[in-house]
């Protein structure tokens, strides 16, 4: 398929970007930092490889939104390399934060070298994103890395916005789904919106199709999202790789829940009474689906779903890129239930 | 003097300058963000004012620099207040990673909101300084935007590499003075050479007048570390506003004690066995300067200021700005023993 030919082309390309971006770390006295980073990459230590690499899908989009643009996918390069690395130092902090002791399967930074070195990996992983990002001034031009550069910082400000909501709503019940659009518009979407608005960008697309890439990006963050809390609740394990209904037992304020503490039913009040134990996870679940969060959800990731299309549509994207990104869709917002 | 009116027209146009950055965060359902940086840069909660906000030392720094190189300083506030910002970041984690539970006599934002809001708080902040150093397109010049950002993001790389020495460090014996320099270059010099070198950026000095003042603030932060070091274990305590001989206690590796560590004599053997006690400071004081780390450290001092000075004259900087660029040195190098 295109997508996966593609895929094949940029994928090494981008990981060679990061090499180049990581290694002027790697040198004395700070070899120790660049290992961190290196780990956390997926690059070295036990269990390094394309599992604890991720899936760099957000470099993907902001090369296949550039050559979809009638740009070069191969300038967009800084711009997907930089995106990668905020999403990486996001996950450094929100690990910590989270107090999570596993990333793609292997311990996490915090767990391997404790937590005052983590923020500060995570700090060194923030400046070389935003230090990437200028390199556009190479492979676009000097208006165009100026122009990334501040979208780049507006999109971490909202990730900080997110996140800032996520953990004020930890100890909180009084809580609806219309509480969920702001968090999850920070946390998730935001990066989305800025990999498409980005690959734009660098391809020196006009406003209205840059905006319709924005508004493409925005609608595919929050449609991944609501699908991923769907999965989270009433997936197969086999397929998301999470243990069956897991987001229930770590408390996460997903917008079922969102929706079952809204209601004021049965299921808010057992969630008032303190953390939901592993053998009570699918009759939670049941009585979730009775009160309609199910079927409340799916309309929502639906919705969503239709909406990133047509916004794809309206970019009026041409070529393979633009099929490679339809299929990214499709296998991003389709995934099994 | 010079300076201090300088200084009376400097200081209130950062601060309005920070308070434009900060404001448009405030606005629901975020305003606790907000609040927490607020609350951090001195502006809000219990002990809010003059000592909470710190002595913005670098936006004046900055503007000094500019003023002194034949640009008008108002072109310098973006990237003095970006500077703050980052200085203020590096606060806020610092103050998570070294558990210090007091910042300038108030309590630190991780102490009254938790650790988990206060990295993100840290991230906030930084954000906003990477945004704020770009609007230098408009006071100077786009190129002027581009370049004077990618000397903030290797800065703030240098920064995280002297902090991960730092930590590093902590559980350490095996230590000499040659350590000390590629850690205080990084967390104390890597800052105040990006400041006076941006100023010169900002006034389109030549090449070498910007080495000239990169070499000025580079040793400017040397001797300014290596004198707070002195007074960290030989000062009065009235004058640094710090319990005396706390550094000491603290366990902090000043270059007094590197030095007594690579000596390997009676006071390396003390600090073998564990914390210095506060009945201790006073005897451990003496054999440290007795082992000649008092005479070392003095010297370094001396040597440093006189390269610091020499590079400022070097620079050959005209008119008011420069002369108080030459009264704020003498401030911060030659404080009270």
């Amino acid at each position: 398929m295109t997508l996966s030919r593609l895929q094949s082309e940029i994928a090494p390309a981008v990981e060679r970007v990061l090499k180049g971006v990581l290694s002027p770390l790697n040198s004395p006295p700070s070899e120790e930092l660049f290992q961190m980073l290196s780990y956390h990459l997926g690059w070295s230590g036990e269990g390094a490889g394309p599992k604890a690499r991720g899936k760099r899908v957000r470099p993907l989009i902001v090369a296949l939104c550039a050559g979809a643009s009638g740009g070069e996918w191969q300038a967009s390069l800084p711009a997907g390399a930089a995106v990668e690395l905020v999403h990486n130092f996001s996950l450094i902090h929100d690990d910590i934060e989270d107090n999570s002791p596993l990333r793609r399967g292997r311990p996490t930074i915090w767990k391997l070298w404790g937590v005052p070195q983590a923020i500060n990996a995570g700090d060194a992983m923030f400046s070389l994103a935003n230090r990437t990002i200028l390199d556009l001034e190479e492979t676009a031009s000097p208006e165009t890395a100026l122009e990334a550069a501040k979208l780049l910082q507006n999109t971490c400000l909202d990730l900080t916005r997110g996140q800032f909501l996520d953990l004020s709503y930890e100890t909180r019940i009084d809580l609806t789904p219309d509480d969920y659009w702001p968090m999850v518009s920070g946390k998730t979407a935001a990066l989305l919106r800025c990999c498409t608005e980005l690959g734009g960008l660098v391809a020196g697309a006009g406003q209205g199709r840059r905006e319709a890439l924005r508004d493409f990006g925005h609608n595919l963050g929050l449609a991944f999202q609501v699908q991923d809390d769907l999965l989270g609740i009433w997936g197969e394990a086999g397929t998301t790789g999470k243990s069956v209904q897991s987001d229930l037992v770590e408390g996460k304020k997903s917008l079922p829940v969102l929706f079952g503490l809204s209601k004021g039913g049965d299921f808010a009040a057992r969630w008032a009474e303190g953390p939901i134990q592993a053998e009570e996870v699918q009759s939670a679940a049941e009585q979730l689906a009775a009160e309609g969060a199910y079927d409340f959800t799916r309309a929502r990731a639906a919705e969503l779903t239709r909406k990133a299309q047509q916004a794809l549509e309206q970019a009026d994207l041409q070529g393979e890129h633009a099929t490679a990104l339809r299929e990214l869709t499709d296998f991003l917002l389709q995934r099994e239930m």
